[in-house]
């Protein structure tokens, strides 16, 4: 794997307000919206003119919505028609793709400014056919017959972590409360309220109905009550990332262009790509993703950083367990160790090192193929110091990264980013 | 729009068998297939781990068989597991997209040679249900809700070039005679037969069956029988391309490296991509592609050649008014004239500049996915002479072009190659 030929950094970036937006909103608003929200956090404005090219990261617009060839929709709808317009797909993944071929595609000479779209609408489906629908990035020949959804395989993960390392279902549950506590300091995520913040709504609506209210003496209670109904053993509804319909924007430009649009861009000091059999069957380890692993040597490596050198990190929370085995696989803690560190309070976003403080795509919203570009949109944020509310990370971080998984770990990209 | 920052060639390409192959053959067996034929067709060979990444189009295997998330299997069945494996998307155009991506991937500094893949596995749905899923590449919010479906649009489109033009049904009769023609002697054809001969041999049914023979004195009197059934006038069974199972492999490399594989490499010269909005009814004109006079803008600009310096083409002729459109978009014709050149036999093998002497979408068959990468093996063919049966032109072409198209031209990529 050789260097980029030439440096490529992000001069903008915004995102719609993640939620159920169907039918209100539908893909094309919500990109619309992000990208205006973009403009308006590119310093000195951007046009259409200064843009060569669209690149769309989406999942399965195909089985939400009966649209494929999204792309050249979304350029159109942005004055972009007729200049090339593409859609990347790797399930989950599929604007962490995007981004990525807009790094190289600029470094290649033949682009100088893309913007990368990330969108995805899935409440338009009721939420069987989202699960259903999902359930295409698994294997259709082995796991999809057999009748595995992705709570079923990420709880399959999650057993195997439990049995490995010792790891508790109150570990996964620090996670959750974690995710929305930064989720509620989030004016774009889908849940802005804290587990606590749910529980005390939870325990005045039986006040309210003249119920028994529940003795949850805080959110662990809270998490263990039948209020928090069993997905697939050990996982939980507070395990689960979000149905959510969002997209998010991102103007990627080459060093000689960059400084047009901003005189702070973020840099992409280094970006990776690995890839796994589909089938959790096909795989050496259930505890230890091959593709988050190749992804993050190549970003390091291209970047000439090490796991120590990052100071904050948005990583591919779709179930709790993925975030504890992210932090394991991009070598910020040893196999089995990122527990103790959760325990410890590392990853708030006043710790060592704050992992998700958007809220994840557990609090934050998780429209799958917009999610890669949106950790972007975060890391963006707080490299900047322009977080809102009380998120912002007191210490402004200078290097971040951000992990994007497809699927149970079929595909991963790891990008790494310097202000 | 810049140049690549190095030069890039194919130094192989395969392709499986096109036809109806489901359920003995699936996305994975394909893909295998045309791996295999493209590693044979490697002068020096090529293995796994000369290879950076995979590269897939593929437009649905989300609606026809379930399978998003597709890359990751493909790689992984070539041993290709954990380096990146990307989707890419634009219809029908989907692996033109893929080869364009592999190309600045490359350029870009960070691969030095990619396996890009086309693949689609379109049997397991019955043909309605292939129809619809088709139907996905048209604009979701407009025209399919309309009713439209993609022989419906490119009537419309037909329709206006006949009143604008002078067109006529025997004109589009022409095309998919001289397809046949060429498909007949392409062993990996799905139709290997020219219209004369299917006329013959239903003649011959009608002898055995001890009916009346049809009085067909040629190809114009069958293909003007109620034989050959209306689609959507004036576009007939004749006039469309096949529902096919089918996949392509090509190997591109560096200019470095390119050696390494082949004392001939082709090298890609010029690659262009246009979009244009999804739907007709926001277009200017009915009868000129924007996307494709865009890619062909951008693919000749870096080339440094123009429309007269082409030798031979392989257009997307997903029907057959669609082939009329490329010669005039792409600038070998004025607007209005390609019925003349193919009145006076001008795209045939032996003609001034052959067009689809592999038989082309109509005949070779439309894996839609797959089509793209196709277009790249029978140039791959062409260009070194080696052409089965009696397909080889004749003269051995030096400069060649590839024309992708996506739905009704919301997406094209253009590419110019060199040997």
């Amino acid at each position: 794997m050789g260097k980029l030929a030439r440096k490529v950094a992000i001069v903008g970036a915004g995102m719609s307000k993640f939620g159920a937006h169907y039918p209100k909103k539908r893909n094309p608003d919500l990109w619309v919206d992000a990208w205006l929200d973009a403009v308006e956090r590119t310093d000195n404005g951007i046009e259409p003119k200064d843009i060569d090219a669209c690149y769309v990261g989406n999942f399965t617009s195909d089985l939400f919505n009966h649209q494929g060839h999204l792309a050249p929709q979304m350029a159109d709808l942005v004055g972009l028609t007729p200049k090339p317009a593409s859609r990347f797909e790797g399930a989950c993944a599929s604007s962490g793709i995007a981004l990525r071929q807009a790094v190289l595609s600029i470094a290649s000479g033949v682009h100088d400014v893309i913007a990368v779209a990330g969108v995805e609408c899935m409440t338009e489906q009721p939420t069987v056919k989202v699960t259903d629908a999902l359930a295409a990035a698994s294997d259709a020949l082995f796991e999809y017959p057999a009748g595995a959804t992705f709570p079923g395989l990420y709880a399959t993960v999650a057993t195997a972590h439990f049995k490995e390392f010792g790891t508790t279902s109150e570990d996964l549950m620090r996670v959750a409360i974690k995710n929305h506590e930064n989720g509620a300091e989030n004016p774009y995520a889908q849940m802005q309220q804290s587990i606590k913040q749910i529980m005390e709504s939870k325990k005045a609506r039986y006040e309210q109905q003249g119920k028994e209210i529940p003795d949850w003496k805080d959110e662990f209670d809270f998490l263990k009550s039948p209020s928090n109904i069993m997905i697939a053993y050990p996982l939980t509804l507070f395990d689960c990332s979000l149905v959510t319909d969002g997209a998010a924007c991102l103007f990627v430009a080459a060093e000689n262009i960059a400084k047009k649009f901003t005189d702070t861009p973020i840099w992409i000091e280094g970006t990776g790509q690995g890839s796994d059999a589909l089938s959790l069957h096909d795989r050496k380890s259930l505890t230890t993703f091959r593709a988050t692993k190749e992804a993050a040597r190549q970003a390091y490596e291209m970047a000439g950083l090490g796991p120590k050198d990052i100071q904050i990190a948005e990583v591919h929370d779709c179930f709790t367990i993925a975030e504890i085995l992210a932090m394991e696989d991009l070598g910020f803690y040893e196999k089995g160790k990122a527990v103790e560190a959760i325990r410890n309070g590392e990853t708030k976003r006043d710790g060592k090192l704050p992992i998700n403080a958007s809220g994840g795509l557990k609090s934050k919203g998780h429209p799958v193929g917009a999610t890669g570009a949106a950790h972007v949109v975060e890391i963006f944020k707080q490299l900047r110091g322009i977080a809102e509310r009380n998120r912002q990370i007191k210490s402004t971080p200078e290097i971040a990264l951000t992990h994007n998984l497809g699927g149970s770990g079929g595909t991963c990209v790891v990008n790494i980013y310097r202000i």
